[in-house]
């Protein structure tokens, strides 16, 4: 049976995120400051440079993909749970070139020329990430 | 004029899927099972194989798209509404290999490797799915 | 420091967009005729045609991506917010052809087939968009 955590709509959240920072240390650190522990994050914009992720369902492990040019943000889709006692940004992002060509995936890091970030925070019992055999990953389990 | 429902905010859930399952039908019951008539959804992670429709504008039937290889959900964008009395899913999907390369379109079907849902249940009278004869689809219309 | 605007829920709209309309007008005219001023939003669907935008970072200009063909809205995510005292909406968009090949960027604008948005108002004091030195962009910056 799938896990489900009930929660409720907290405080909302419009940022524009600082030029040059990098962009997943960014939300992660507002939501520290802002005392988000679980929240559901959109994001658009633009970034100079970043790097995505592919989880090798075999191997279980990241295959880093540089992306060492101008990116629009077409899609960023990411939540906010609690990782070993704080706030931590699961994210992916669809990023698009200049031409309009796109890659995606889980998003590692990214340097911020613009971005505009929306985090709607949840109100109860967080879900936290523990270790998932199956998969390797860090995974939401129930509350204890 | 554009069909507009307005509804109010109602329970929030963050649901991590059971490895394995078929996603469509997956976020389907647990729409039904929590008594979500109406919602918004958005979800990351990884599915193992999946089944994207294009729907052709001229021939107005869908066109089967199949992925036969584990890709990122790099994201997932969708409705909870009513079709046939029942709460149904409508989602459009992004989906990246390993090399980061996408492809997306109405998501048909997909097996689920690790996958975090976000829906936002919706309160109010449920917009209904009827058959659009302009499109040969099933949209919204006016609550009867 | 970023700019971060705290806001809270109000009322949430699903809409389904008229046929041939034209998206980025649409949804910024139902934003206006509804009230709000500020919001979050999602959407998927199909269109037309369309046209997306790709901001060089660099020379400070957008460059139009013209897509003449139909394309199934694979993710649409924007905001609305206030720009020269009215309604603005900002989306970016991942759009995919025939084939599921996918484009995405700035959301210029786009010929409606069909189009599933949900906007979800947020309340307080909205961020304005004013003219950015670094980007040459219209970002938020403080209410005042």
């Amino acid at each position: 049976m799938s896990l489900v955590q009930e929660l409720r709509s907290g405080r909302c959240f419009l940022c524009s995120l600082d030029h040059d920072s990098e962009i997943v240390t960014t939300i992660t650190n507002l939501a520290e400051r802002l005392g988000v522990e679980v929240g559901a994050v959109t994001a658009i914009g633009a970034l100079k440079r970043a790097e995505i992720g592919y989880y090798d369902q075999e191997a279980h492990e990241y295959r880093a993909i540089e992306i060492e040019r101008p990116v629009e943000i077409s899609s960023l889709i990411g939540n906010i749970s609690i990782r070993d006692a704080k706030p931590f940004l699961h994210a992916h992002a669809t990023l698009a070139d200049s031409e309009g060509n796109v890659r995606g995936g889980h998003l590692a890091r990214g340097t911020v020329f613009a971005a505009e970030v929306y985090l709607q925070e949840l109100c109860g019992r967080p879900p936290r990430r523990r270790h998932d055999p199956t998969t390797d990953l860090f995974l939401w389990s129930e509350t204890d």
